[in-house]
């Protein structure tokens, strides 16, 4: 409970004074405002500078998501001359889509056109908005596919060239090939999602309301069906729930008593992903409220007009639904699934990379955000190589001293499982963990290791080996390292400034990504929100909705979006949500 | 000039004082809030009178436009049970869909759903989200079907019984039959209409900017025609072109040469509606802005790529385009079509009413705004019957006396031309006009008129008989008008308020319907508006466009709107338009 005491006095603090909080929402929006500001003004190369005749380097980037738009928010040398390439020429923040579904928030205003992202710049961006449907790593080509017809034979494919790609294409929704899924359900991971969503609810509104009906189909239209207790369906599924009891059933009172919203959970807790009391507390709520919460129930099939769900122990269960929203995880887009295949990776989930986030056994291209997972390297493939680096005598045996000179740093950088290892056995060093390795095996001179010594000290570390989670955040954190290792390119080839080469000669160019985790936040309706932090401290409740307020709005990628995003909540303060049906 | 001079003054004044228009913009929107707000709270009738045990009077509404919103809003009599039947489940402020195209206003801000305006009463009030497909006099009857799949047989109509009647479905977008229209051009009638033209805008600027295009192509694909010089045509044509130029040239760096519009108007002139003054200052700013107006086009085919338009001359010339936006006036529906055949008014080109906006050959039913015409009887066709009401003492001869006791005011009041006649003559009332028709005949005696001589008085009258414009402010009037008269039926009943009946006995119920024109805005972009208002006072410039944002803003159906409408304004001017394709 430790770590809980700090951020629970912190909050609260923000019970007993409300009005911290807005202070907290003005200062973080206005900060917000001053780091765009600083940001659209910074200029750290001029233009003048670069005509030296050479050809730009061309950039391809796929992709106009968290880690895309991040990646050319932060690319700032003008040396490169970027072409963009996506089938959506906005990026959308994405977080606020759940929002977007009941009208909390506007479509329009978590939204923010691309050309404005790359704009600001003094660097050479292009836009086209288009789908790339094949990568050629041979020739260096991506092929790319208009939904327009383009010239007048209505041919709509065409080809651009890259020295650098960039894949930052996200994910699709994922089905697990279950039946029926594909045709009847509503996914949430576009804007135009969402907004489908909205209307199809107020749709159910509509047609349970008219003649002709009975009882029992009007019970069926109104059956809201959630499908994945992960952050967005259990945002999903407490947004509705708040749009209905706070607005629907105002001008559609004889829906009170017909609407349901399930929530069909394979695992057994929703919110797995959080802290064991955000989940208690979630899971409470959410029956408190009448939604229906069913743990375990792993869907078989989705028919037009029912669902049908198998428990742990083997019992099948169809309902009936109105609606259903599917949001159980994500899957691989077929460009990348061909990608993966043509470079040896057929049998991977996402595209693989190493640490620095370069394709596996591609020069050149470079994968992030959803689309991507870092394939960390085992400190136990490298032992071998370990050992030999650090070996400066040759001597066959590892002294302290020459453990510390050459590899002490640079091997917490490159296997930052040893870190996390370290960290969980509460050491401070390597040294440590060599000593103690030395002291269970009885010997207690000047450490002095064999390799088969450093094997054994090191043969848990690989444990700790953490995957990302497939969040925005990551993404967004990722787009941004990537554009400071592009920016500096040149820089650290001459200046290496990574850690030290295990199986080959020098240094890295630069340090592998590192993702810093700032904490995750579950918005579980009436105004209330769980929020975890790094350290796991967690608050739940109306002061961390306030919190939610304040980084949401200061993490919006334009002053356009900030403003509208707040004045969407101010207005849905005041006139609560609207319900007509565009 | 006369006329023009207040307003000149009163415009110059907002010229020399900026201020001033703000103070207007601000007064006219609180004095609009001040309204809703009164009008939220006014209850005219208790609900605890009503309970008499007779069946409620059952009032089916088809249409929520500006007639049916108005007549739901201004409706208080709790004796009736008023069904409305739409298939949209909202009111649309039309006249700013032209700025929904461009987003200088969100559809969103436009919009308010039916239920909120039909909430407020202690009326009951239903809404069926259907099209009406039939009406049956007959049975007094409404046949609907819903866009959505109803029971489990998938049956999705249903009928509905009435009582009373009231049409107000508007009109749909007139094609005159020219082949290709349905298929290949934008209307501008829903809101639907103005999303789908916003996003193809941005699909032109998108698809123009991709490669292996050649310039011809990129410039048929930035050529976006209007067809019709109406307010919505010539609105729209400079919205876009402040699109353009305001926002998208900014993005679209490559574009600036390439976009040309074109404005196609069949008559000699735009806006024709309006002073020639407006006229002549519409088409040199058009002129000067670069828009090209071609007058005297008869556009006669469209295809999927160019557009042929035929001049007065007989020469046809076929251009090519990106997209085309048709806007050259209204037609009937289906729906009206039919019900006209069934009450033998198949060869008219709208629904025929009578001064009470009573369908003329139903009992029960009335029809208003778009979709109907009100048929005024003229003079001549009750002369005979004029001549024997008023001749009291059946001499076979009118004097004064008997013409002023029996029947001066009811005649200007059934008949509006007579007014109007007198005032297009300079005569303060009838007695004038027959004075003079005695003078002319060469007699002086105290009057004393014969048929013959009656007729040959009041011949000239009937060609003032004046039809109204489909607009919205005609069709708002009148959906108030219906509504008093539907509170007040009872009481009319028995105390008729309305004109002597010429050719029965007693008095009419009602007054017949009497349209107020409050005036006529036509933005013309750049932030400059003409007006004209009554008493043919004209303005343009930049103080109207502050007067037409005064008026919109305090013309909005509800706080929600209002509020939402000044801040999308507000959020143009600071931000611009966005331009994400959504």
């Amino acid at each position: 409970m430790k770590p809980f005491t700090f951020f629970g006095r912190f909050s609260r603090a923000f019970h007993d004074h409300p009005s911290l909080s807005r202070i907290l929402l003005v200062s973080t929006i206005s900060g917000g405002g001053l780091i765009a500001y600083s940001e659209a003004n910074a200029s750290f190369y001029s233009n003048n500078g670069v005509e030296t005749g050479t050809r730009k380097k061309k950039v391809v980037l796929l992709g106009t998501g968290w880690a895309g738009a991040s990646f050319l928010k932060d690319l700032n040398n003008p040396s490169y001359e970027v072409q963009v390439i996506s089938p959506r020429n906005y990026f959308a923040f994405t977080p606020l889509l759940p929002s977007v579904t009941c009208g909390t928030v506007e479509a329009r205003s978590v939204v923010e056109p691309v050309r404005n992202i790359g704009r600001k710049k003094n660097l050479e961006v292009s836009f086209l908005e288009a789908e790339c449907f094949r990568i050629d790593p041979g020739s260096k080509k991506v092929y790319c596919r208009s939904k327009q017809g383009l010239d007048s034979k209505g041919k709509k494919e065409f080809d651009v060239d890259y020295d650098y790609l960039v894949i930052a294409t996200g994910a699709q929704s994922n089905t697990f090939n279950i039946p029926g899924v594909e045709e009847n359900c509503h996914f949430l991971k576009e804007v135009e999602d969402a907004q489908r969503i909205r209307r199809t609810v107020i749709d159910s509104f509509e047609k349970a309301n008219l003649p002709n009906l009975n009882e029992e189909e009007r019970k069926r239209i109104l059956h809201f069906v959630v499908v994945g207790g992960g952050p967005t369906g259990v945002e999903f599924a407490s947004e509705l729930h708040d749009f209905v009891t706070e607005d629907l059933v105002k001008l559609y009172p004889k829906a009170k008593n017909l609407v349901q919203i399930t929530l069909l959970e394979a695992a057994d807790h929703i919110l797995t992903m959080f802290d064991k009391r955000i989940t208690e507390f979630a899971e409470e709520k959410f029956s408190r409220d009448g939604i229906d919460v069913k743990l375990g129930s792993m869907v078989t099939k989705v028919n037009e007009k029912d669902i049908s769900a198998k428990t742990k122990g083997g019992e099948v269960s169809t309902i009936p639904y109105g609606m259903i929203v599917w949001s159980t995880g994500i899957g691989t887009r077929p460009v990348i699934k061909d990608f993966m295949k043509q470079i040896g990776q057929g049998n991977r989930r996402a595209l693989a990379t190493n640490e620095w986030l370069r394709v596996e056994g591609c020069d050149n291209i470079y994968a992030l955000g959803d689309c991507a997972t870092i394939n960390q390297r085992k400190v136990m493939e490298d032992i071998v190589d370990i050992f030999k680096k650090a070996d400066k005598d040759n001597s066959g045996k590892l002294t302290q001293r020459e453990f510390q000179e050459v590899i002490d740093d640079d091997i917490c950088v490159r296997y930052p499982q040893v870190e996390l290892y370290l960290k969980s056995k509460g050491m401070r060093g390597i040294a440590d963990l060599l000593k103690q390795t030395q002291a269970e095996n009885g010997s207690n001179k000047p450490i002095e290791l064999s390799i088969e010594e450093l094997t054994s000290a090191l043969c848990q570390v690989d444990s700790q080996v953490k995957f990302l989670p497939a969040t925005g955040q990551v993404a967004a954190q990722q787009g941004t390292y990537l554009a400071k290792c592009f920016d500096r390119m040149e820089e650290c080839e001459k200046n290496p400034e990574g850690p030290i080469r295990i199986r080959g000669e020098g240094r890295h160019r630069f340090r592998p990504f590192r993702y810093r985790h700032l904490g995750q936040f579950a918005p579980l309706g009436g105004e209330q929100t769980a929020a975890q932090l790094p350290g796991d401290w967690v608050s739940i409740g109306h002061s961390s909705q306030w919190l939610w307020y304040s980084v949401y709005a200061s993490k919006q990628v334009s002053w356009r979006t900030r403003v509208l995003v707040v004045s969407d909540w101010v207005r849905r303060f005041i006139f609560g949500r609207d319900s007509s049906r565009i």
